[in-house]
């Protein structure tokens, strides 16, 4: 059964857009740098990090929001070539899109659905902060991947959002490369 | 001269305390766990970590906020027990405290001005996220050391605010515990 991973980079304050975002911006003000480790890296452990990713991510699911901004820069392929994309919206865009991108407006849990079935036994990567903050306290979040860059940026997207209540998490791995420090962990417990 | 350390744990989404925090409930809701790594750890690495804090800590500058919060668990000795420590207020209180307390009304840059002739070749330790928050812009802190506990808080007091512009670190250290992720940073670039 496919794991859901939310993989982002983030500044160290948490953030994974700077501030005025948009689709002719969409890394935000300042933050740039948030992906340089992503993109000709010549860190052999932080590239194998990165190969993981692609090798093992069977589908991606973005909110509407992620989508907008990034569409025009990852183009008909998506973040990840030949991999689905389910963007969780509340109304199907009018603009014709490639096929790689499903559309689906029956909410989050929903697409987890979808995207699980897509992915077989690969990985459901969770693409953005929206997604993430809405699957989490639904129990539908296994793993939480974060590259942190040595950065502050002050304003922006946060990828944790507000929660009901504290989650637990257990550190499952520690990558500490020289352009960010790479900690992946478990979800063992939300709410309550 | 001294170096301005902050020295401070955090939830992975960058909390220093949980919702609801108050003199009675210093930590705040859920948020007891930040510091169970302090206390009583078997690690050795991570209780060299402390002691190594303890040891090199010449001055304490805190804010009113944090020092209402937490002078009734401190006690007289402070956080560092024979370390003066420098609470940023706009008012002295009213109540007479112990002679460890020292309390500033002229700002954070004055304050740590006091601290580092008090700290000598000690280190400068800034506790708290209020006297952090006011002292990064102005270009007062030289390190930023966090100690990230697996734990997703949602909502209370985050270590790092708003600023201005992107701020620049660099990683200097980076200790993998069972308990926490301890990552030191050198400020690089305040601002601009």
């Amino acid at each position: 059964m496919a794991l859901v991973i939310s993989d982002m980079s983030i500044s160290l304050d948490g953030y994974v857009t700077g501030p005025n975002d948009s689709r002719e911006n969409p890394f935000g003000d300042g933050a740039g740098t948030l992906h340089d480790w992503i993109f000709g890296n010549p860190d052999e452990a932080e590239r194998a990090i990165m190969q993981e990713a692609l090798d093992n991510t069977g589908a991606v699911i973005m909110g509407r929001t992620s989508f907008d901004k990034c569409v025009d820069m990852w183009g008909e392929n998506g973040p990840v070539a030949g991999v689905p994309i389910f963007v969780v919206t509340h109304h199907e865009p009018a603009e014709r899109y490639p096929s790689a991108y499903t559309f689906v407006t029956d909410g989050v849990a929903r697409a987890i659905e979808l995207a699980k079935e897509a992915a077989g036994d690969k990985v459901v990567g969770l693409h953005g902060a929206t997604v993430m903050q809405q699957a989490l306290p639904l129990g539908l979040v296994d793993e939480v991947f974060v590259h942190i860059v040595p950065l502050l940026l002050g304003a922006g997207t946060p990828l944790f959002g507000s929660l009901g209540s504290a989650v637990t998490l257990e550190r499952s791995d520690a990558i500490v490369g020289p352009s960010a420090t790479h900690l992946r962990f478990r979800v063992v417990k939300t709410g309550g």
